[in-house]
Order: structure tokens, then sequence, then C-alpha cells
């Protein structure tokens, strides 16, 4: 499948494990808000579901920090479960028998799409630090190309959670009349002093290792395989919250009944970090990792407005749906409160639930019922507003 | 001057610049939980004030994680003021005109006491990981050896926030006859798992560090800079709070007007952070980063009272005066109520004050006017029963 400037990898005969990819050649470059453009450049994406004949049934899922398009089927590298399949599914709040759903690895991504992992035309090695520094906006510009290549016109729905909520409100932003719903979750309209601190300490961590190479670890063979994996480690503490941690480790030792009086895992909560931080590095970008980091420092949409978040939402038809964790503490209910100040007062169509959960800001990649209740209403009640009411929708109502 | 066992270095003719130091020989070994004795130890000191003539009035401050024995005078290596000059000196709460004021260099730690920077008699060279691994619990036992070296049988106060908050407490459960009263501050009775998470990732970026040698970094002539420095940024940000990071920095630029695109520190908050880890490093060292934060992740007072925190306190008479601060996530008041709480069920003698500050942690280090007076009035009203009423504390009541 070809339109306008759009090509499928697959079909110039390249092999590729992250496969749909769609390049986008030099005729058709992407802008980017630095100023530069971006030529060729690649979106590697899954779809799930069929589009409906007047292609009104699309959602599109933007995927968080380290996720991937692999929403609801099998990781090719990890060869693990999608990262959402408690959400996106047959039957499931997003349901795939109803919906035509697509994610896209985000542009500055490892998984397929353009990133510092991506050839540099220019020199034909990867492009590592040489890759234009992004930001949500040029992610979400990059998407509706795709958008745009599939034919659809406007999405029934735009959700994510994290750096994916980001995107669903740049996208109502950037795009609002191709928006028919928005779901941001456990998300922010400006990333926090606290966040972009811990960012900045996981690049340090990334810098800081000799394999690095100022960013050029490929050509010089070697991968900052600990650095990332300390900055994993740092970030992973600020998906949870205390008392999930409590609960899940307190203070229980691992494989060894009394205090080792060393340097190794004596607890069960050191163990469980380093094995998140080692099995990160496995399918993870260390340079991926400071740009997509980056992109999320540098988000700060009423920046765009003269500093009025609500001037971002004027005259938007788009219905919201905002969700937040009351555990969260990386983005806490009070910056889901804003963006509902905000969509309030451009007189918006907004619903907000805060959802009660110790899970921290993980939350909403994991088992939550009222969660799925709040989405499956939501998407239900658009559904209808659409038109999209099918026999199973109105069984579900 | 000399008692017992320990003599001061300075009388052997050795200069040091954090004199004065006193050493234990061969003969007065200090034994350690882990089931080592150490032999030889030193513990260096300051003291401010004067001693009275019972020896009533001896105040021991105990410093925090990264403190040293540099209260209230000029630190030899940075040169700056004392750490706790807002507390401890003329008129101040822990008033240097009434008490004599105590304050050593932590065991395990780099300024004076024996650590893994010191000299290791069966090498000849710098212990590095051959050091035993140490816990609060020996840190106290070596400061008691310190108190019995001064002719002082019991201390008026036992006082210290953070890691010295714990030594505070292990103080009044090893010690109960020794310890007048108690100050514990911003502390935990023992450290939480999100705690311990956020010490291992600094521990592995020290450890990641090439040039950590395995924790020989003397001989092998190098600094694991980088890794410490890592280590130090992520701990500095658990030592503030959101509100404070938002209003000291929010999203404020450095040096420029508009986004770099690149991975300059772009933000402030980024280059207050990389300078909090640079100059840190010209001070610490890292193998007493990780023995440091090892002894605070092992504490865990009612571990050693089968787990029932009210027992380490039974029959206890000293005056206990328990302090949190509400922005403090680190150690979150919720762990000073269970302090309060095993106190009560102990029947002991204590007061508690939540103080309303936006610092988080760090609060205890900065001006809190509540906190000054809270501190004044305890301390006043202990003077009082134990004897100690001057002119100057009839003035003040």
């Amino acid at each position: 499948m070809t339109t306008q400037h759009g090509s499928e990898m697959a079909a110039t005969g390249e092999p590729n494990r992250f496969a749909p990819i769609i390049r986008f050649d030099a005729d058709a470059p992407l802008p980017l808000d630095c100023g530069a453009e971006l030529a060729p450049w690649d979106i590697a994406y899954q779809t799930y579901g069929t589009l409906n004949q007047d292609k009104s049934n699309a959602v599109l899922v933007c995927h968080a920090l380290t996720g991937d398009q692999y929403v609801a089927n099998r990781h090719p590298v990890t060869g693990r479960d999608g990262w959402w399949t408690t959400i996106v599914g047959p039957g499931r709040p997003v349901d795939t028998d109803r919906y035509f759903v697509i994610c896209a690895n985000v542009l500055g991504g490892c998984i397929g799409s353009s990133g510092p992992t991506s050839i540099n035309p220019a020199t034909g090695a990867p492009y590592g630090l040489d890759f234009p520094v992004i930001t949500i906006r040029d992610m979400v510009r990059a998407q509706a190309r795709l958008v745009d290549h599939l034919g659809i016109d406007q999405l029934f729905c735009v959700i994510g959670g994290s750096m994916g909520g980001m995107q669903v409100l740049q996208w109502a932003a950037s795009y609002p009349e191709r928006v028919f719903s928005a779901v941001p979750i456990a998300t922010a309209a400006r990333h926090s002093a606290q966040n972009i601190a811990f960012h900045e300490v996981g690049r340090q961590a990334i810098m800081a290792d000799p394999n690095w190479h100022g960013g050029g670890y490929f050509t010089a063979g070697a991968v900052p395989e600990k650095g990332l994996a300390v900055a994993r480690m740092a970030a992973h503490i600020t998906y949870l919250s205390e008392p999930a941690l409590h609960s899940k480790f307190g203070r229980n030792l691992q494989d060894r009944d009394r205090l080792g009086f060393g340097f190794d895992a004596d607890f069960q909560v050191e163990s469980y970090l380093r094995h998140q931080g080692s099995t990160f590095v496995d399918r993870f970008d260390a340079n991926s990792y400071l740009y997509l980091t980056r992109a999320m420092d540098y988000f700060d949409l009423a920046a765009e407005y003269d500093g009025v978040l609500a001037e971002a939402f004027r005259d938007i038809r788009t219905r919201f749906c905002v969700v937040s964790f009351t555990s969260d503490w990386l983005f806490p209910t009070v910056e889901s409160r804003q963006i509902v100040q905000a969509l309030n007062a451009a007189a918006a169509n907004v619903s907000f639930v805060e959802i009660e959960s110790d899970k921290g800001h993980d939350a909403f990649l994991l088992d939550e019922p009222e969660f799925f209740q709040t989405l499956t209403g939501f998407l239900n009640a658009a559904a209808e507003k659409r038109g999209l009411t099918s026999d199973a929708a109105r069984e579900d109502v």
C-alpha cells in the first residue's frame, strides 16, 4: 500500500523485523521544531482490528518513554506480550473487534522509526548525536503523516499514558479537527522541574559511561549498557509508589536469611531493580533514551500559546477523558487537574477521573478495574456520538 | 589528652588536617556487627563550647550521610562554614555558650575516622572494599568509645537528622542511661524499600564507573568521579521537594532565552544538579558513599528486638523530641509517627512536632524558624530538668 509520498519498506525488498515501516523519502521531508528537516524518515507501526468503510473507527495509541508499537502483540526482541493487553484487544476497553487500532514507534525511538540508531544518509553510519533533537510535537507531526498515509482523516480516539498522554494533548492542540475523542492518562501539559531532574540523572548516567563514546558507540563497537541500566533503575523507582514498593518488597532479603555485610543485592528491591536495569539494555538504545527524555523535558504545551494552556484548546470539539492515579507521584493528579481546568476554561467537553490506586505511575499499565470501566464507559459513549454503535456495543450499553 | 586506650594522633607527631583524631590501637579493637573487629581504628571529631565541671552539659551531634564533624566551623577541604550553623553556635538552639558540643565523623566516613580510605594494616594500602561493612550500631559504638575517652558518662542530648537521627535512636536503644535527652529529626527507625532502592541506584552508578576498579581506585590512581557525581545527583533530588524545585527553578532556562535542542544543561535545574554532583566529588570518597548508604539500608532498629520497636525503648528515661517536616518525602512524617507510637507504647517521655515546610528533607539543614523554636524550647526544658539552668537560660524562659 502506498499513498502520496510514503511507501512500505517491505515493498522495497528490505527485510526488517519491525515491519511494517513506512518510508518517506527526500520528496517528503519531516519539518522539525528545531528548524531542521528530516529526510528520508521512517515510521514503524502496528495495527489491530479492521478499518471500517468510512474510516471512522481508528484509534491511535501513543506509547510512553520506553514503550513501542507492540501494544497487543508479541514483541520481536523480547518475545513478550504487548505492553497494553489490559486495555487493547478483543473485548478490552479499546476493543479491537470494534476499533481499528494503530500504534507507531515514536520519532526518536529505536524500534523501527527514525531515531539516533537510523542511518544518516550524509555519512552512511548511524546518526548518533547527529540526529536532530526532537519534540513531542515532532512525534505527533510524524504520526499525522502516518495517519494521512493510511487514508484516515479523523481519528475516533487518540489515547496514551505518560509521554503518550503528552502526545494526546499535542494531537488535540495541533489537529483538533482530526481528533474526535482524546484520553490523556497519567500525564501533564508540561514536564515538571523534578521530572526534568530525574531525566537529567539518567542522561548523565548514560553519558558518564565511557562506552557511550559521545554518542558514537555504534561505530566504536561498544554499548553503554551500565549507564543505561543505571538510568533505567533511577527511572523505575519513579514509576512505582512507596506503598507499592513496601508491599511488594518491604525489607525482604533476596535468597538469604540474614544480611550479607557486602554490596551484593541483599534486599529483594535491589535485586528487582538490577533486573529491571539489565533487561532494559537488551531492548532499548541509549541514545534514544537521551532523545526521548529530552523531548519530554521540552514539552510545555502552553508555551506555544503565550503560556495560556486554555488557548491550546480554543473552540475544540474533541471529547476528553482525563485520567490520573492517586499514588502517581511522577505525574500527580494536580497535573491532570491543570489540564482539566484549561479544558474547562476553553469550554471543552471533558470528564476527569482520578483512580484510587497504590500502584504509582505504572498503574496505567496494570490491572485496575475502575480504570478499565472508566475507559469503556467513555469510549462507548463517544462511539455512540460518532455513530459507531455496533450490535456488540449495544449489548454493552 | 589520653584516657584508657585512646590517644590523640597529634600526640604521635602525625599531621592530619582532620585533627583532632583519637586512635584506638590493637589493645582496644572495635567489635562490629558483621562479626569482625577493627584495629587499629580512628575517630575524628570537633568540639565547641566548654564541658562543665560535672560533665553534664555535653551534646553529641550525629551527622547525616554526607555530613561530617565540621558542624559549626570551617571545613578544611571546602573552606565553607559548618553544615549546621543554623542550629549550633552561640545563641543558637544548641547554644555553644551553654553546652559542650561534640561531633565525630562517622565510622566508615572519609573525613578522618576509620573507613575504606584508611590504611589497612594488613597490606599497608587503603582498605577499599576490604573495610568491613559497618552498621549504624557500629557507628554509635565508636562514638560511645569517644565519649568514654572524653570522660563523659551521660550525654545531655544526642541530636541529629536523617542518618544522624538513626544514630540518635540507636544511642537511646543501646545506651539509654547515657542519653538524658534525644532529638531524632527527619528520620526513621528503619530504612524503607524506596530509600534502599534510591541508594542502590547510587551504588550502581559508582560501581559502573570503570575508574572504581572494584573499589581499588586508590592504588589504580583513578577516582570514580562520574559515578559518584551521578549518585549524588540522584540522591539530591530526594533531599528536595517538588514544590521547592518548582519554586526554585521551575522550567527556567540556564543562560539562554530559548531551548538549545541539545544535551547541554538547558534548564536551571539541570545545571544545579550537575553542580551538586561535580562539587561533591571534591569532598567525598566513593567507597565511603557505598559503606554509609549500606549502613542506612541495614538500619532496622526493631529487628534487634524481635520486630517490636517499643522493646527498643523499654523502661527508658530519656526525654525525646521527634521532629518531621511536611514536605519530606524521603523520611515522611509517617516514619516519625511510628517512632512516636513505639515510644508511647514504651511509656517514654516524648514530644512530637511536624514542622510545616516546603523545603523537603533538607529542611532540617535550612532556615526554619518554627523548627528552631521547637528545639530551643525542648532543650531549655530538658536543661532545667538536668539542672543546667544558667543565667542565660533563665533569661530565655
